[in-house]
C-alpha cells in the first residue's frame, strides 16, 4: 500500500486542499480500499469508481445541510472515508462494525440506508417537497447509477421531479454502463448515445436540464459541473461518465462484473446452494426447452451463468427491473414456456403485486427461485431475505419450497417446474449447501426425518435449519420426531395429521415471525379443534443487523443449542 | 337509447362492415354503454374513449391468434361487446354475472384479467419473448394509456422492448390526458408537446418507432396506423388522441373525472369511510401544518379533496406511480413532514418493498390510509383489499388499525398521526361506515364492547366486523365476551392476556386467512404456553369473485349468522 491512511476528519478539510493534493488524495483512498476491502470483503469496483465524484461532491455542497443521498448504498465507501470512518474499515460488515451501506447511527452524514436500487430518486423528490415547504435553503443531491436507472422507481420519480421546475433538485448520473454486469435496454444505448453527441435527449424531453457528459474522474471538471448544475435552479441531471474498478488492474480487467464484490474465503469446500441450482437448472434446460430463465441483472450471482451458456437466447437480463421480471415471465408462461425467475429473496419484495395479480391471479406456471432466503450476513438489514416466507403464503395457488439438502433442491426445482397451474417458490439461502440428509419415509409432501413412537414434540425442521434441528434431537432427553415438511406453503394436511399425534409442535424457520409457518399450523389446528399447541420458532419481528450467518442463527436461537433450549421451555410452559 | 343493441357475434362480423357502417355501429355501441353502465354502474368514461380504437383494432388484427392486451381491464367494454358478449351486459359486475374487466373464462379474446394499471407492456414483452422462441406469427398488441405510462412498470418494460428491435411490440398509446384526474408530470407535458411537434422523442431516444399522433375516433385514420405500426416490423408505439367520455355531454362536461366510473345508487343515508376520512385528514390538516397528503392519482375517490382545497401545496399527486409515493414520503418525512398517503388497499401491493425498506427500516413517521381495504364488492378479486392486513404485519415496527365505527376512524387517524417513530396504517372498505359501537372500557389499546365474566369464547371482533361480532354474541346462547383490538399489528399484549382467560378465541377478520390476526394471536399464545385456542376466522386463501361486499362477506361466513355457526362448531370441536 502506498500513501498511508487517508484520514480526513471531516468534509471540511477538503476544502483547503488544492487540486494536486485532492488528486493524491484520491490515490490514497484507492490504495486503501482496495487493501482493506480484499481483507473484509465488501464492494469494490463501485466504490473504486466514485472516488473522485466523492471528493467534488463534499467539495461542491455542504453535508449534512445539503443532502447527499447514494442509490444503492454499496457506492458509498468513498463518503465513509471523507465523512470521518477511515479507521473503521478494518470492521466493515464485521457484527458491530462498519456497515457496508450508509447507517444514520454512524453518521449525521448519512441519510437512507437502504441499498435496494433505483430509490434516491424518490427519497430527493420528497425532500425537495420538504424543503420548499419548510422554506430551508437546502440542496438535494442524488447520486444514481445508470443501471439502477433501469428501475421503474426511478421513471416514476423523474416524472415528479419534472413537475416542478421551481424545485431543484440534482441527479448525478454515474453511468459507468453497467450494474453487476453491463446495463441492458434502450436507456443504456441511449446513454451511450449521448456520450457522443449532443442532441434533445430523454431527460430533456420530460422537462429536466441536462449537463454532461462530464468526465466522473476529473475533479476540477466535475467541480465547476456541479457548480453549474447547483446554480441552474430547476431539476437538473449531470451526466458523469466513471469506470467501475478504476485505478485497480485485477478490477479493470474483470469483464464479468469488475469487481463488484469480493468475499473473505469462508474455508468451506461443500458447493453452495447457488451452485447446485446452477448445476441442475441447466440439466432441466437440457430435458424442457420450453424452460427459460428470467434474472434482473443477477445472471451471474444468481446462478444463472451455465444455463445462459448452454441456452443463449433462453436467458433473459431484464435489469433492475424486478416488476418487469415477474410480469413478463408471467406473458411467457401465457405464450407457453415455464419461465424460471431467479433473483434474490430480498428484491422479490419490489414484485409482490406482480406475483399476486399477473402471475398467481392468472394461475400461469412461473417457479420463482430465490437465492439469499433467510439471514444472509454481512449486507445487513435490505439484505436479508427474511420476508419472502412470511408474505408469500398470502398468495393463492402458490406453493413454496425450502430445500433441506442438495438432493432435495434438486428434487423440489424439479418438483416446481412440473407444476402447470400457477406460480411456484424455491428458496435457499447464501451459504453451502450442506451434507445430505437422508429421510426414514414420506408422508404426503413430507420427510419424516428422525421418529419417536413415543414423542410429544414435533420438531418441523424448515429447509436448511433441518441440520441443526437433527442435533437438537439428539441432544434433549424427551422423545421427539423430526419432520421437514419440504412444501412450507400450504399447509400440508398430511403435516397437520402428524402434528396432531403430538402435545407440541415447534416449527423452526428462517424467516420472520409473522406469518410463518408454526403460526399458519396453528390455524389449521384451530380449524379442526386440536389441542396440540403450535409454536413459532422464527426470526424476531425486527431489522436483523449485519453479522454472519451462523452468527445471527445462534444470537436468535435459530442454532442446534438454541432450539434444545427453546424446547425445554415450551414443554415446561405446557405442563 | 338509439340504434338498438350492438349484436356483433364476433371481430368476424367487422370485416363486412364499411366505414359509415362502422362509424353507425361506434354510436350504437356508445349508447348502448350509457344506457346499461347507468343501471349497472361500473366504468363508463373510459370505455365512451376507445369505441373507434377497439373497433379498428379488431378489424386490424386477429384476435385470439394476434393478442390485444388492455392495460387496466377497465377500458375494455367495446371489447367484450365485439367479442359477443353485449347480451350479458345486464348482469355487469353482479355476482355470476359479467366480469368489469377482462376475465379468460368469458372469452378467448380476453388475456389478461387484471385490473391494476401499468401491466401491459410487461406482458406483451413476455408474449414476444415466447411467440420468437417458438417461432409462432402472432402479434402483440398492448393498449396503454398515458395515465398507466406514468407507473414504472411501463418504464421497464420500454427498455426492455427497446432492446430487441427484431422482437416487434405495438404499443398503442390510448392518450386522453387523463387517468381517473388529469395525468401529471414530465410525461405528461411532452405527450402534450408531441400532439403539436413532430421532433424526436423519448419514445424514439430509446430505440422504440414512433407512428402519430392519430385521431382516435376516426376509424379509417386508425386502421391505416395500425396497419402501418404492424408492418414495421420492430417494437413500434403508436399514439392515439381520445376522448374519455366521448359522445356523452354529462361525461364530456364533467371535468373532475369524465364519469370514470358510476354507481348505482345504495340507498345508505350513512357517510362513507371516505367521507369520515375526508372531514377528519381537513381537521388535523388545520391543527398540523407538517402534515401533508400523498396520492397515486386517486385525490377524489381517496377522500383528499376537501384537503386539498382547503391546503393547497400540501396534497402531492404523484401519478398512478406507488413506488414513488410511498418513496417520496419517505422523504418528507426525513425533511420534517408527516406525510399521509391515501392510496386503495390492493393498489400498496405495489409498494410493499418501499413501506418495508425506505419506511420502516428508516423508523419514518408515515401514516398509510388504506381506502377500499378487505372485500370491495364489484370491482372483483383484483380490487379486493384481503392482502394488506395478513401482509403488513411482517413491517417491523408498523402499526395497523382497524375502525370500527367513525368516532373511531378519527381516533385512530389521530393516534397514528401522532406516532413519530415509524409507519402507522388505518385501513377501512368501501362501505358505509355504519353506527357508532360504544365501549364498555378499554384495556391496553383494545376496547371491550361486551363482557361476560363466565365466558369461555372471547369474539376479537376487528373493525368493521364488529358489528356483526355483536350480535352474534346476543344470538349464542352461551356467554361471549367480544373485544375490538383497535390497532391488530402488533399483537396488543393486553389481547393476549384477556385471550388467556379464555377457552376459545375467535378472530373474526375481513382479510386471507393466512397471516390473519388469528394466527398471530395463537402465535403469542403459543410462545407464553398458553391452553387456549386461537381460531382464525376470515377470508379463504383463494382470489374472490365479483359481487357485492354483502353478499360475499356473507358467502364466507363473515356475517352474523355465519360468525354464530362457525363458534357454535368451534367450541363442539373443543368439548
Amino acid at each position: 500500500m502506498t500513501g498511508g491512511v487517508p484520514f480526513v476528519a471531516g468534509p471540511a478539510d477538503l476544502a483547503r486542499l488544492s487540486f494536486p493534493e485532492l488528486t493524491a488524495l484520491a490515490g490514497r483512498i484507492r490504495d486503501f480500499l482496495v487493501d482493506k476491502v480484499s481483507r473484509t470483503g465488501g464492494h469494490l469496483g463501485p466504490n473504486l469508481g466514485t472516488v473522485e465524484l466523492t471528493i467534488a461532491l463534499h467539495r461542491v455542497f455542504s453535508s449534512p445541510r445539503d443532502v447527499l443521498l447514494f442509490d444503492t448504498g454499496h457506492q458509498a465507501y468513498v463518503h465513509k472515508i471523507l465523512t470521518g470512518r477511515a479507521t473503521e474499515f478494518d470492521t466493515l460488515r464485521q457484527a458491530g462494525g462498519l456497515s457496508g451501506y450508509p447507517s444514520r447511527s454512524e453518521s449525521e452524514h448519512d441519510v437512507i440506508e437502504n441499498s435496494h436500487a433505483s430509490t434516491a430518486l424518490s427519497y430527493a423528490d420528497g425532500l425537495a417537497k420538504a424543503f420548499a415547504l419548510r422554506r430551508e435553503d437546502r440542496r438535494v443531491v442524488a447520486v444514481v447509477g445508470d443501471g439502477a436507472l433501469t428501475g421503474g422507481m426511478c421513471w416514476e420519480a423523474l416524472n415528479n421531479i419534472a413537475a416542478a421546475p421551481d424545485r431543484p433538485v440534482i441527479i448525478v448520473l454515474n453511468d459507468n454502463g453497467r450494474s453487476y454486469a453491463p446495463t441492458v435496454g434502450g436507456i443504456a444505448s441511449h446513454l451511450a448515445e449521448l456520450r457522443f453527441s449532443g442532441t434533445r435527449n430523454l431527460f430533456e424531453d420530460i422537462g429536466i436540464a441536462y449537463l454532461g457528459p462530464v468526465d466522473g474522474h476529473d475533479i476540477p471538471a466535475l467541480e465547476h459541473a456541479l457548480r453549474q448544475a447547483a446554480r441552474r435552479g430547476c431539476p437538473v441531471l449531470l451526466h458523469c461518465l466513471t469506470h467501475k474498478g478504476k485505478g485497480y488492474p485485477a478490477a479493470e480487467r474483470d469483464e464479468a462484473d469488475r469487481l463488484h464484490a469480493v468475499s473473505p474465503r469462508d474455508g468451506s469446500r461443500q458447493p453452495t446452494w447457488t451452485a447446485v441450482f446452477a448445476d441442475e437448472i441447466a440439466a432441466i434446460g437440457a430435458d424442457r426447452p420450453d424452460v427459460v430463465c428470467v434474472t434482473a441483472a443477477m445472471a451471474e450471482p444468481a446462478g444463472l451463468a451455465r444455463f445462459a451458456a448452454e441456452f443463449p437466447g433462453r436467458v433473459f437480463d431484464v435489469g433492475i427491473a424486478e416488476q418487469h421480471a415477474v410480469t413478463s415471465a408471467a406473458g411467457l408462461a401465457i405464450g407457453g414456456m415455464h419461465p424460471v425467475v431467479a433473483i434474490y429473496a430480498t428484491f422479490l419484495n419490489r414484485a409482490v403485486d406482480q406475483l399476486l395479480m399477473d402471475v398467481a391471479l392468472h394461475r400461469l406456471p412461473v417457479t420463482f427461485v430465490l437465492d439469499r432466503a433467510g439471514i444472509t450476513g454481512p449486507d445487513g438489514p435490505s439484505h436479508h431475505g427474511m420476508w419472502d416466507a412470511s408474505i408469500l403464503p398470502v398468495v393463492p395457488g402458490l406453493r413454496l419450497a425450502c430445500p433441506r439438502d442438495p438432493i432435495r433442491l434438486r428434487e423440489l426445482l424439479r418438483e416446481a417446474v412440473e407444476v402447470s397451474d400457477g406460480p411456484t417458490v424455491v428458496r435457499y439461502p447464501k451459504a453451502s449447501a450442506g451434507p445430505d440428509i437422508p429421510a426414514l419415509r414420506r408422508t404426503g409432501h413430507c420427510d419424516v426425518l428422525r421418529e419417536d413412537p413415543d414423542a410429544d414434540v414435533l420438531l418441523v425442521a424448515v429447509g436448511p435449519l433441518a441440520e441443526a434441528c437433527l442435533t437438537a434431537a439428539d441432544d434433549l432427553d424427551v422423545p421427539v420426531t423430526v419432520v421437514d415438511p419440504r412444501w412450507v406453503a400450504p399447509v400440508d394436511p398430511a403435516l397437520i395429521k402428524l402434528a396432531c399425534a403430538h402435545r407440541l409442535v415447534v416449527a423452526v424457520e428462517d424467516t420472520t415471525t409473522p406469518g410463518a409457518l408454526g403460526g399458519r399450523i396453528a390455524q389449521a389446528l384451530a380449524a379442526i379443534g386440536s389441542e396440540t399447541c403450535a409454536a413459532t420458532f422464527a426470526l424476531p419481528p425486527t431489522f436483523v443487523p449485519h453479522a454472519s450467518r451462523a452468527e445471527i442463527l445462534r444470537a436468535h436461537g435459530l442454532d442446534a443449542a438454541g432450539i434444545t433450549t427453546t424446547v425445554l421451555k415450551r414443554l415446561e410452559a405446557l405442563s
